[in-house]
C-alpha cells in the first residue's frame, strides 16, 4: 500500500462519516491497538479530534503516559481484526501479533501506524481536562497519510455487538458547506 | 411513520455509526433545524452525546438559551433537505417551512421532532463547561423514538462539500463488546 501525505485540512473528510478506527498507542517497551467508534471532529485546522476511551482499557493508560497515538482507519477486509482488537486486552496480549496487523514506524509520534489501514492520522494529546469526568481526550492530528489508490474506501461503521454497516454508494449534492 | 419508544440503552447503536443528524432547537417563539456531523457517544446509560456546533449558528444560541434539543436521524430520501438546512441560517429563514420538514411535538422537550426522520432523540444539555473553549455541548438523551418498520435505515454520512456516503450492507461478527 503506497501512502502519501494528506493535507491536514482534509482530515475531517475521513472521520466525519463515523468509521470505526484502530487507535495505536505505545510506551518505550510496549505497543497496543484498540477499536474505537466514540470519536468526533472538533476543528478543521488544525484538525482536532475528540475521543472517549474507557479508563479500563490499557490504551487509556498508554495514551495518558505517552500523550501520543495514531488513528488508523480500516476497511471491510479488516473487520475480523477490528473485532479481535476490541475483544482482547493489550495488558495480557500483544495485539499486533495476535491480530496479524503490521506495525510500521510513524513519522512524528512514537506509536506505530498500521500498514493494512488505508489512512493513518498521527496525533498528539492536546487537552486532558475532560478526561477525569468523561474519559474524553482532545487530540490534534499532526500528520496524515493516505492510500490514494483506494477511490472509495469501504470503511466499516459499528452498530453494536459486532454488527457493522459497510460504507455504500456516494451521492453528491451542491453545497456551500465544508 | 409509526414510531415507538426505543430503550435508552440502545441509543448508541443509532449514533455510533456516525450518521449526519438534524438537530432541532427552539425558544418560545422560534424553532430551528441544523445539519450536524460532529457528534460522538460519551456514555451508554444514561446515553450521553457530545456535539460541537459553530458559535455562529443560530442553533447554538437557541441551545444555550433553552438547554434542550432533539437529534433527528434522516435517511437517504432526505439528503436534499439536509443540505438545504446546512446552507441556510435560521436567523433569517424558517427552515421548517423552506425545507418541507414537518415539526411534530416532542414528549419531554420543547424543540419539535422531525416527522420524516426515522429516529428522534430528545435531549437535555447536561454540561456546558466545554462550550467556551470548544463549542462542545454534552447532551443527555431523555427519550428516544424510532420507526421500527425500517429494518435497515439508509442513513447518510457526510464526507465533506455535499458528498455523502449512503449506509450499505451489514456484516455480523461474533463479539463480546457492546
Amino acid at each position: 500500500m503506497a501512502k502519501t501525505t494528506l493535507a491536514l485540512g482534509r482530515v475531517y473528510r475521513l472521520l466525519e462519516p463515523g468509521p470505526v478506527v484502530l487507535v495505536t498507542t505505545a510506551n518505550r517497551t510496549r505497543a497496543n491497538v484498540m477499536a474505537l467508534s466514540w470519536h468526533l471532529m472538533m476543528e478543521f485546522v488544525p484538525p482536532r479530534v475528540g475521543c472517549v476511551l474507557s479508563a479500563r482499557n490499557y490504551s487509556f493508560s498508554l495514551l495518558m503516559e505517552s500523550r501520543e497515538c495514531v488513528i488508523n482507519i480500516p476497511t471491510r477486509g479488516l473487520a475480523r481484526q477490528v473485532v479481535a482488537c476490541g475483544n482482547a486486552s493489550g495488558r495480557r496480549r500483544d495485539k499486533f501479533a495476535s491480530s496479524g496487523l503490521t506495525p510500521e514506524p510513524s513519522k512524528y509520534v512514537m506509536p506505530p501506524s498500521i500498514r493494512e489501514c488505508f489512512a493513518n492520522l498521527e496525533c498528539r494529546v492536546a487537552d486532558t481536562r475532560m478526561v477525569g469526568r468523561y474519559n474524553l481526550f482532545v487530540l490534534e492530528v499532526v500528520h496524515a497519510r493516505i492510500d490514494r489508490a483506494l477511490a472509495r474506501p469501504r470503511t466499516i461503521h459499528h452498530m453494536g455487538s459486532g454488527t457493522f454497516m459497510v460504507a455504500g454508494d456516494l451521492i453528491h449534492l451542491r453545497s456551500r458547506k465544508k
